[in-house]
């Protein structure tokens, strides 16, 4: 149930790769020798597109490179949470499964229905929709009471029923930090896939997410933790290290 | 106030562009001849970044040499809707506004504060946070009420409060389909920039966002009606035409 979250910070690249390599090489070498130790550990990857995308027009071209060295056999999460207006949304989503070929994206959900079906066209994928994020932020609008419930549970509602379960699937985003809303959420949606972000860096438990998550589907989301286990020559190593300890806290 | 957005559609580029030139170039040309005949009548010219992603890992390249093409007194807007925790913000701020040198981006508001604040840290950049968008799906969650008012009133006065208007500015993406939205979001933010998409293809009408935004700031972006005037070898002149008409309705 672990999931790699691959967000190559530049700054946090050991230095030894970066001087030897030049950024885009050291991402690239970095982000495999990471797959490589983690892979074991991992059911999926999830590609945070922020970071590709800040290192230039050929960002891209590296995240290509990244993806080609990840098994058949992982899921492959395009981390861009995406919305925009159908026709818009329908372009974004020829670039997260026909050219990249991922098996999931993150979707943000504010524009409503027509901004998430164009990614739920795609048979064998799932679009992972933001329902209860992590951050500080995620406090600002997501758990404002509207219709007697909070917004991220009227909208988790709405958009699992976009789906019709067989050609693309809606999955939801629900962030380690909020316990409570893990539970209610699994509760109203007991075979919707979730996405947890916030173990680790992020501050959220491991245990804490898997009692609270039930038995449905889960992927439970570890990225600087892991990344950034050392940011010596062992960099790999460290990063494999943990992985293991957070797969086995989450028991699978 | 005239923005020219460019949404460059495979499908709708004239075939002996296509034919000719191979698709990355045919939309690299096609772009720089709409934006030879139309940027006499326009002030703006927002770049749609979905349209570059889904032409695949040289997408961005193909967005640079557009962005090469555009007159320096122009505003350039980066429709890229991004919305992540603060790191990864951070990231996608450095992609627009250091290497690719946008004036502005588009926000997805839905993760709060720290999503946004790393688009507000640029001199003279300016963050267009959704507010109420044009797109059907745009009332499924933007119009519930909650904390009294409609929720895109709470987040746009919540988005507002957190630019200190000096380093960069907030401003709004209000669609021209809701003329009342426009209004009231107006009376409560005099001095805001507006963005408002969603006139011509989508179906509002320029003469009627002009007469409810009032004279604060806004721009008004009109792209599928002006980008495909013309399906043949004159689409160009088409777009200018339109272009200048639209630039007459809304009056300056």
């Amino acid at each position: 149930m672990l999931c790699v979250g691959l967000d190559p910070d530049p700054s946090r690249i050991p230095n030894h790769l970066v001087q030897k390599l030049g950024i885009e090489s050291a991402v690239t070498s970095f982000c495999r020798e990471i797959i490589r130790e983690t892979s074991p550990f991992a059911i999926a990857f999830k590609i945070n597109f922020a970071f590709f995308e800040a290192l230039g027009e050929h960002g891209f071209t590296v995240m290509r490179s990244v993806l080609d060295a990840l098994p058949e056999e992982v899921l492959t999460i395009a981390d861009a949470k995406r919305g925009d207006i159908g026709n818009s949304a329908s372009f974004y989503a020829r670039s997260v499964f026909d050219n990249f070929g991922y098996d999931s994206v993150t979707i943000s959900p504010y524009m409503g229905q027509d901004s998430v079906t164009p990614f739920l066209q795609n048979p064998g994928t799932c679009a992972f929709v933001l329902a209860r994020t992590s951050n500080p932020g995620g406090s600002d609008f997501q758990t404002l009471q509207t219709e007697g419930v909070p917004l991220f549970r009227y909208l988790a509602n709405e958009a699992v029923s976009w789906s019709d379960g067989e050609i693309g699937e809606t999955g939801l985003v629900v962030g380690a930090s909020d316990i409570e809303a893990l539970q209610v959420l699994r509760a109203s949606h007991p075979l919707t896939p979730f996405l947890v972000p916030g173990v680790g860096a992020q501050g959220g438990s491991a245990s804490n997410v898997m009692s609270a998550a039930g038995s449905g589907p889960i992927l439970v989301n570890s990225s600087r933790s892991i990344l950034y286990a050392s940011a010596d020559i062992d960099f790999a190593t460290a990063a494999g290290r943990v992985a293991e300890e957070t797969r086995n806290i989450l028991g699978s």
